[in-house]
């Protein structure tokens, strides 16, 4: 468990790029939090490593560690950074239907969108046979796509994800819609995702994430 | 979206058999709360049927109506039964690390756990080729013992999941893990996941929700 350095930042984030922890990278940054970042090499398989595992058994990015212990999972993590800086008004925190709707679509692309897009390169996590690999990496672009279309036609409220106000979902989706591409799934179906993200793009907080990943 | 019915509960709880609505089921029992129950027929497609799609698009259970529309995705539920009877203190809702912290586990059961047990018997989701579906469920007792293992030395704390409070993470827990047998995952192997199993189904609220659902 990482201690705090006297005179150092109140958080630590762990983080790999092109990961899903961009989006806690992003919130991080849209809360104006106090932290510093340590990457995780997953070329060199950092992540499989005991220093790493010690800080997150699960082997798996991102993590935060804070002064009380470290959080794993991208929306308790988002949630934590949206209660724990109030002023940025990330979540609707003192209204538990609005907080759940928020979380509902957290949860969606966590479990079931990532997930979907998981199956094109990690598909020996739920298979050993390099065919079944072969199997999922063919279904991607469907289920993935399927994703899309009901956050296009069901889910995104617009102009920000949950409607008018901005949230950590948008980082969120920010996150797994820069994937669509290598999903081969055509984001010119999905107009409402694509102007999201093209806006996104804009926000000084995303461009500084993005940065400090080398992505931009 | 189902309107409320002057007289009617304040809740619709919508929930299949021997699936993780068991979970939100008996936080609705814990929680003491005003709701009603709507049976959905797996074995009849309800699920994928236009009546039941129009209250949940993504044709999956739970879903809870409440008086200002539908929640879906457990630990979205969870945690909003939870917020919205405080008094049953099912969460740590005044402490934002606490609170991460057992959303960081609703999240692993979610998106981890679940999702490895799913390829069980729902491998049609991410492949379409039957070889594909075979060589997934062969992986199962392997990528679901893992997690369990994990939750055994890491996650689990006891005498509740989270500590000494029980919390919505219990129900969770319990859900999943009864899941252990049919995943020809041995729970003796892990002693502590077992006993709070077995602590869980004395409860009566765990009895309350499992008899309504035919399962006791």
């Amino acid at each position: 468990m990482p201690r705090p350095i006297p005179g150092a930042s109140m958080l630590t984030f762990y983080y790999a790029t092109n990961t899903c922890a961009l989006a806690s990278h992003i919130a991080l940054e849209e809360a104006g939090a106090d932290y510093e970042t340590r990457w995780i090499d997953f070329g060199a398989a950092e992540q499989t490593k005991p220093d790493y595992l010690e800080i997150n058994p699960k082997g798996r990015v991102p993590s935060l560690a804070t002064e009380r212990g470290v959080l794993t999972e991208t929306p308790a993590i988002l949630a934590y950074i949206a209660q724990s800086h109030p002023q940025a008004q990330l979540a609707p925190l003192g209204d538990p239907f609005a907080f759940a709707e928020l979380q509902s679509f957290l949860n969606y692309l966590c479990a079931t969108v990532h997930v979907a897009h998981a199956h094109r390169a990690r598909g020996y996590r739920w298979a050993d046979d390099p065919a079944a690999h072969e199997a999922m990496k063919k279904k991607v672009p469907q289920t993935v796509g399927a994703c899309f279309d009901l956050i296009e036609r069901k889910i995104f409220r617009g102009p920000w994800a949950m409607g008018g106000s901005y949230s950590i979902a948008d980082p969120y989706l920010f996150t797994i819609a820069r994937w669509m591409e290598v999903d081969s799934v055509d984001p010119g179906a999905f107009p409402r995702v694509l102007d999201h993200r093209d806006r996104m793009a804009e926000r000084p907080a995303v461009q500084r994430a993005l940065k400090a990943e080398g992505l931009a």
